[in-house]
């Protein structure tokens, strides 16, 4: 038995969406996070690390991804899962396309993805569907140079809930994005 | 060597504050944490598999831990631990005294100690001492029956930071504390 559908569609730009993930993708997500020079070294490792306890524990990991592959070679990806301890919210943990694909509104695709397959009910961590997703999270940093994440967040629907000062360091506080799925 | 400087200080009940974690521990927060009365099944298991996750992997698993014992019985204890990616800010897990044992004054004592014990600079994964806390976070829900945990929080000087709406479930918000340490 597989242990999570298969997600596939297509993209205007030609590429072709998947919710399986293979050994590959830890490099390829290596690629994609560092092609965006948005994100610290540490912060890299955190994104591969993520990809590999999928690999490794499978859906005991409660990481579920989607990636736009072109031409069968990942160029963006998003990253999202059920929050424990709750009934119906999800966090995206990460959402990224390749700095040599951006501005093609894939970004924008593959949100929309994640959003449908949430509240679709992905399989938890016994392999049986959980409830529809009823709210969905996403964290930032309150430094400028994120003003292009910002306003991609809001573009999607997203809206600020709550801020942490101080969070991420002293002078970078944490934001945190919310939308209500139905 | 040992992996952590067992920490240990009396206090008037008779009790013991330890930093060191003991295989018999998972049973001991199972039994302090059931005998509140506060939390679901579902939570007490996520409490002992921490417990658990720091007997199996050390320091790598970031959870440090603090038990107070009275006549070498655990009785209440405290789990923080660095959050990834920030620099200097604690998440505290769990804090929780035995139902026999409230009312004592323990649970300040052990959130004292778990203070002191950030700022001096906990072990990270590799074994060397982090820099300071700068900040503590905690997070509980809305329902008005976590009042007692509402006060206990504030009397400890933590503030209410953030509030994200139907977090837990539909009418459970999530409330985030935090204090900064200095």
């Amino acid at each position: 038995m597989s242990e999570q559908p298969t997600v596939t569609a297509s993209h205007p730009s030609g590429s072709i969406i998947r919710g399986s993930v293979q050994p590959t993708d830890p490099a390829a997500v290596r690629e994609i996070v560092g092609s965006t020079g948005f994100f610290h070294d540490f912060e890299v490792d955190v994104a591969v690390e993520l990809v590999q306890e999928r690999l490794s524990r499978g859906l005991a990991s409660e990481y579920h991804f989607l990636f736009a592959d072109l031409n069968a070679h990942p160029i963006g990806y998003a990253c999202f899962g059920p929050i424990p301890c709750t009934q119906g919210s999800f966090d995206l943990y990460w959402i990224a396309v390749h700095a040599a694909h951006q501005g093609s509104g894939l970004g924008r695709r593959l949100m929309a993805e994640a959003e449908r397959t949430m509240l679709a009910g992905v399989p938890g961590a016994d392999g049986r569907p959980l409830p529809p997703a009823r709210r969905v999270y996403i964290e930032t940093s309150s430094q400028p140079r994120y003003a292009p994440t910002w306003r991609f967040y809001e573009r999607c629907g997203y809206t600020i809930e709550a801020r942490l000062k101080d969070y991420y360091a002293a002078g970078d506080d944490k934001l945190i994005y919310a939308k209500a799925l139905s």
